[in-house]
């Protein structure tokens, strides 16, 4: 075959990277700053995406302004008022001692936007959430990517999506989908920090996984 | 710092895996068969992804059987009947000589389901959404991980998600996000295949990136 074969070392930095990759908030953060090509090579990654169609359906504002985030925290923190009255008993006590997101310890915020198309788009006319799936693509390789360069990154989905179109002035078509906070960290934690403090366990493979047809064990 | 650091090596295999990715269709499938292990290794890669509130809200079935493809390959004829008739002039007619599938052709398909909870989530308050979005990126982590297994992988959207779960016999709660057709191939691209075929073109860097706020310069 004509195209580059990986070998089974890649292979190996592929999955390190992956099982190294974490979800970081506010408490890991360090003061030093990223480099603006530290966040351009995070941006490519974005790129580098799959997207129906080919549509490239993304849009990303970097935010290092701190007025600018301090809007973006007074909405976590009204959003996230709500959410923790959801939770009740032990779940309640413990959400109220999380730290969920890194607005303004992280040196860049990025807000992720998608911008649907006025006209039809391949692939998308029987299941049209598949345009901001592809979105959510570029999301996960710019987090591999952030790994790789021993960035941290947190995705924080506490918020009102309308308000962050409001503060960053983006144009009514498009949707939020994810906004991350980015910054080198004192530590990637081991395990997933909410395995860690008992919120949920791992699910086992086979309670996950099915063959030819949905097997209900469960 | 204590947890790993990635060296500048291990990032360009991570950016060489990501820009060698493709989406696949049956025209670049080989006969040749994709062993378990290698599925695993697949599967593997999708339980390292990120998971709002760590809900890990993915199931995934795994099909080989003929006759459960056949059913699939039914439903996406019959979708992409539809979907041609909106497309007009040039493009309907490159639309037609697509293959835009690989369902057949692939000796292994994976569908890949979101299952909602019941209980609130932590950090699916604001943004029910995200709890799919963590699919997405599971799927993201099979698909670059696919390639650096030198496995070609292909994504079909052109589906009606309720006769897939009819299908594979999947309880009312999950929702298909999507539906993989994996296996070895006699080439990838070296660039989209729907760029090569002028169906749209790559987006600029300066067209999509923003800086503290949304710039309207398209």
């Amino acid at each position: 075959m004509k195209s580059k074969q990986f070998t089974p070392d890649e292979q190996a930095v592929l999955e390190d990277i992956m099982r190294s990759r974490r979800d970081v908030r506010g408490n890991r953060f360090t003061q030093q700053g990223v480099d603006s090509g530290v966040v351009d090579k995070i941006l490519q990654s974005a790129l580098y995406a799959p997207s129906v169609g080919y549509s490239q359906p993304w849009q990303f504002v970097v935010i290092r302004d701190h007025a600018i985030k301090q809007q973006v925290v007074d909405n976590f923190n009204l959003e996230n008022e709500h959410a923790r009255t959801q939770f009740s008993g032990v779940k309640e006590e413990t959400y109220s001692k999380l730290k969920l997101d890194g607005i303004l310890e992280a040196p860049v915020n990025i807000a992720v936007f998608y911008n649907q198309s006025n006209a039809p788009v391949l692939g998308q006319t029987s299941m049209p959430e598949v345009g901001e799936y592809s979105v959510v693509c570029a999301v996960q390789n710019m987090w591999l990517m952030a790994r790789a360069l021993n960035v941290g990154l947190g995705w924080v989905s506490i918020l009102n999506p309308e308000k962050i179109k409001q503060t960053l002035n983006v144009p009514n078509q498009h949707k939020l989908v994810a906004y991350l906070c980015l910054g080198y960290v004192d530590e990637f934690y081991e395990r997933p920090e909410l395995e860690l403090l008992k919120w949920e366990k791992a699910k086992s493979k086979d309670s996950v996984i099915h063959y030819e047809e949905f097997s209900q064990a469960e």
